[in-house]
């Protein structure tokens, strides 16, 4: 038989991990990781550091499964993720038989937390489909939108009032003030640029590299930040090569 | 000087806490309690158990503040709260000016995270209104929606889709399909109910005491799981005094 465990490890940084996510890490036989991109190789390197911190006495592999080639045209955008997802999950259901073909315990570290924004639990679903007979634990992680709401000291939410969460690609089309505090996730070029014009008093809680060393925070007026801002996250990938970042928007009361 | 830090504790059990939290839970001196209702003491013995399994070596003590009583009429429900939590923030302040007249650190557990729905943060800046410095930090916790979805192996999302988080307050009046998966949090009285005559496709995830060892879970339709769902939450509440519970909402693809 073989157990699945899902781990949410937040920022990658040991002091995000909860203890049971620890514990988790410690069960693990074998680490499946994507590697998507070259250029986010330091994020493999945190995942290894963060392996090699937290797990005491027990023998783990880290196996690096190939991530096939995703379509990046935004038509058909749903169909393209999905058959993304497909094609992942036999690479993944090969790689398990042929790794752990007497069973044993799987891992998958999860960036965050696996119920945002995190194909893992899909994937793991299209493996049991693909016939695979796995078990599964999931273990929640501190999600970046949390760890800029700490480092901001705010509350997303106003005193009783709702939280939209959703990605740059719907950011403009669904945006109201009436949503209430509007977060921002997989936004690859600041669509919250796009909203000034309309709505002049949106306040921007922005970070960027959320929990690591080159970590970034503005907030302000968005139509006053914005021009500092896309120069900050230009320069933080200039550096590192690339830029993970979230955002809350709300209208100043 | 006065350091406050808010400390995320999720469910209240040491296997959700963040390292971090565990550290922070180690530096206090005063931790300051609200106990809200008398029907709430075991959650009093919960935040009890956790400071005793996490704080080793360090002397703290527990001060609790007596809360002022709050008026729960609905109208005008922004301004009873704002007025509670200033009456609230004055209390705090006797206690903090007595308490720790040459300084120290001070601590709050907050059930979840801070960020969410919970008012701490609001209570530190009104005691920092009524003339005390204070220096804060802030550490995020697991939510229980983050639970939720943990122990019902979710992702909140669809592919790329939206997620609002809203109160049972306000449930009725906000919804509609589009806001993708809805988390309600802080309904005291099954709103999802009245939503069931428009939306006979609506699915539900609950879950009560998450992370308590009465944790309760109901995932399928809504119209079809609602009259076990509303008789289970009552089973609970009449055993233990008080439910928490908290659900998402979607419309079946």
């Amino acid at each position: 038989m073989i157990t699945v465990l899902a781990i949410g490890i937040g920022s990658g940084s040991p002091a995000h991990l909860t203890a049971e996510a620890a514990a988790a890490l410690n069960r693990v036989d074998v680490f499946l990781v994507a590697d998507k991109r070259a250029e986010t190789s330091d994020l493999a390197a945190i995942r290894t550091d963060l392996c090699r911190a937290v797990i005491t006495g027990h023998n783990y592999r880290v196996i690096e499964v190939a991530d096939p080639a995703r379509d990046r045209d935004p038509s058909g955008y749903r169909e393209a993720v999905a058959d993304w997802h497909a094609r992942r999950a036999r690479a993944y259901a090969d790689v398990i038989t042929r790794e752990l073909p007497d069973g044993g315990t799987l891992g998958f570290l999860v960036w965050g937390d696996p119920a945002l924004y995190d194909s893992t639990l899909r994937i793991v679903e299209q493996i049991r489909a693909s016939g695979v007979d796995l078990a599964l634990e999931v273990y929640p992680g501190i999600s970046s939108v949390q760890l800029l709401a700490a480092r901001h000291q705010m509350v997303l939410n106003t005193v009783g009032g709702p939280i939209y969460v959703t990605t740059g690609r719907r950011l403009v089309d669904e945006f109201r003030p009436d949503l209430g505090t509007v977060v921002v996730m997989l936004d690859g070029d600041l669509a919250c640029g796009r909203l000034v014009e309309e709505h002049p008093d949106l306040e921007i809680w922005w970070g960027a590299q959320l929990g690591l060393a080159d970590e970034a925070l503005i907030h302000g007026r968005l139509r006053d930040v914005l021009p500092g801002l896309t120069e900050r996250r230009s320069a933080i990938r200039a550096e590192r090569g690339w830029v993970m970042d979230v955002y809350a928007l709300r209208t100043a009361d």
